[in-house]
């Protein structure tokens, strides 16, 4: 084929052996997958070996992954276990969004970065990424106490504000203007509750007629047209496109076929997720760190995301025991695509700087490592029979 | 997002939406998948409606589909089975293959259009594309008939020699070299069996050692890598990606593994390959057709490329007798995938000419559309007992 064509397939294999070995490699020393992957572009990216460029293909294969790993995010929400839960996990959602985000708007406030960029770092520190902690709680057989059902309840109704909170900043190009951002806000509420209650209504009916069909798997073509969809009808609206395609997976999380979608999104997922965290990687110009002052923001940030969430998670957790307020809040302090999804649309409005950007892909980072072994410790001092639970899995 | 990234999903969106519903419009009316996704590109592209433009990333993301539809083809392969049929199965093939070609061939010759774009054409009308017959073969219920394991026998070796062709050809980017094309041959046909012959010896040591990896499906993954490596591979030495991809899908087609990575492939086919036929039909100007010669040139060729699979095909079952010969030159009629890479091929060298990339695109559209009703009439007259086998499935 063209000599064009022979380098972008030689870039999208790059790009995907990378994510796959380091993926292996991390998994040997125990570094979740999300990691390795970021780590993998990072690494063949053009400001360390330079074996790959960013270019439009890469953010368009990128930004395919990005709707896949959202829709498959929301195809895993429970809503009806979360109402069992309710209050609390509420609770703990809502301070865990606020505290972090004030916290990181206040920083670059004082340190007098300019109000959308303030905003976006707030933004970027809100999103809780619950598969690392959801699989050390799995892992130590305690998925069924009370402090993990908090947990996982307060993950999806954070990943809900997190959604309306990404909402707003993408919309974010020119300036900020309040009732601009008011106005989104409400936009956004309004359209996921009438996906979320219209929308599965509609499947209810719809599904039994796509049955019919028998090219192909209609049920996944149809999600997938969906999913598709909502994404470009988010971004008409003016919010990001993957919050579309998270609300299509809250409108399939509970329809019967759910399993058989599962297995096929998952396909999709292991094959184009690694092209989204991949290249955020390559996106991220390490270079910066090596200036003392982006090192002590990239500092402070991380500390101020993991003390936002242990303090706004643990108050709203608070009248369960420090100790369960404790654990509550360290579950809650891994972030991951949501984060680096805001830091990459912002980084496309230039709005935020390369530093910034820089900045939250090494919060994402130490908060995602930190998290599981301090869990483990946690949760360790709680047992006193030493049966290892790792042999129940 | 910014305003391009909103575009490019927008045509994403189109272009898999257009698929899918065309595909649904198509099945009521017994039209091949592939045949509706071809129109729904021709449809929405920028020669008809205008809704989606031929952009650098369209082609990257229809080669992905590409890439991805002929690992599959070449993980469907069966051969061990191949073996049983043997001898006539590899007589059919090889005229099967050598009859169109030299009629193509002879054809733009005789019209004086170039040597490269001659070849092009020839090479275009060669390989069978097989899983239309097969479909039609299952629902008649006649698979297991000597005639229908000779088509599908002679189908792999036909999609072995369509390979070859095909990476002879694409190595044809300035002018024609007879020592060039000679010298591409026997590295194709080294290529093929050194990967089929180590490729799966490897394999099998390889798998017991991934399986112990427990991150995401550490065995697809290994595929995808294998799939995208050998496709660069094959780029790097001159011959087209997607035959790297075909002899893939041969190394892991009889892993014991199979079945759990059709699953997965499957699911990436659903979504991947739409793209490609959508971006094949994307690139055919129809208006072209609006010529009375390039009219009757679409339907000579068309012509030609029936009567070359008839006559060589059942030339070579001849000694079955002549009604088996004919059910089985019938059989092999259809051209498909691998047709309409080539011609996208010598699209993309600017070696053919749009009006050829119609004339092929036309080409394929008849011969598969024209292969079912054929083959069901010819299989009715055998059956005296007037059981529907339809019902049996």
């Amino acid at each position: 084929m063209e000599s064009h064509s022979v380098q972008i397939l030689t870039q999208i294999f790059l790009m995907f052996a990378a994510a796959k070995v380091l993926a292996v490699v991390g998994e040997r020393v125990k570094v979740p997958t999300v990691i390795s992957e970021i780590v993998a572009g990072i690494l063949i990216g053009p400001h360390l070996l330079r074996l790959v460029q960013v270019e439009e293909w890469t953010l368009a294969l990128a930004e395919l992954g990005a709707i896949v790993l959202l829709f498959d995010v929301g195809l895993d929400q429970k809503l009806t276990d979360l109402m069992k839960v309710g209050g609390t996990a509420l609770l703990v959602a809502t301070l865990g969004v606020i505290v972090p985000f004030f916290l990181g708007y206040g920083l670059l406030i004082l340190r007098e970065h300019s109000q959308a960029e303030s905003i976006f770092m707030g933004a970027a520190m809100v999103a809780t990424s619950v598969g690392i902690t959801a699989r050390v709680l799995q892992e130590l057989g305690v998925l069924k106490t009370v402090v993990a059902t908090i947990i996982l309840g307060a993950a999806v109704i954070d990943d809900i504000l997190g959604m309306i909170v990404l909402a707003v900043v993408s919309s974010l190009s020119e300036g900020v203007n309040y009732v601009q951002i008011a106005s989104v806000a409400a936009l956004a509420v309004g359209f996921t509750l009438f996906i979320v209650l219209a929308g599965r209504r509609v499947m209810r009916r719809v599904t039994p007629r796509v049955q019919r069909f028998a090219a192909g798997d209609p049920y996944f073509a149809l999600a997938m047209v969906i999913c598709l969809g909502l994404g470009v009808a988010a971004d008409k609206i003016g919010i990001a496109a993957i919050v579309g395609a998270f609300l299509a997976g809250l409108v399939f999380s509970e329809e019967e076929l759910t399993p058989r979608l599962k297995t096929n999104i998952h396909a999709l997922r292991e094959f184009l997720v690694p092209f989204f965290f991949v290249a955020m990687g390559m996106q991220m110009d390490v270079t910066v760190l090596a200036r003392r002052e982006i090192l002590l923001l990239a500092a402070a940030v991380t500390l101020l995301a993991i003390l936002g969430k242990l303090v706004g998670c643990g108050l709203g957790a608070y009248r369960l025991g420090w100790r369960s307020a404790v654990r509550i809040g360290v579950g809650m302090v891994p972030r991951g695509e949501v984060g680096i999804i805001v830091a990459s649309i912002g980084l496309g409005l230039h709005t935020i700087s390369n530093e910034v950007y820089a900045v939250v892909i090494i919060m994402v980072l130490v908060t995602t490592l930190i998290a599981p072994p301090a869990l483990k410790l946690l949760f360790a001092e709680r047992k006193p029979a030493p049966s290892p639970p790792s042999d129940l899995l």
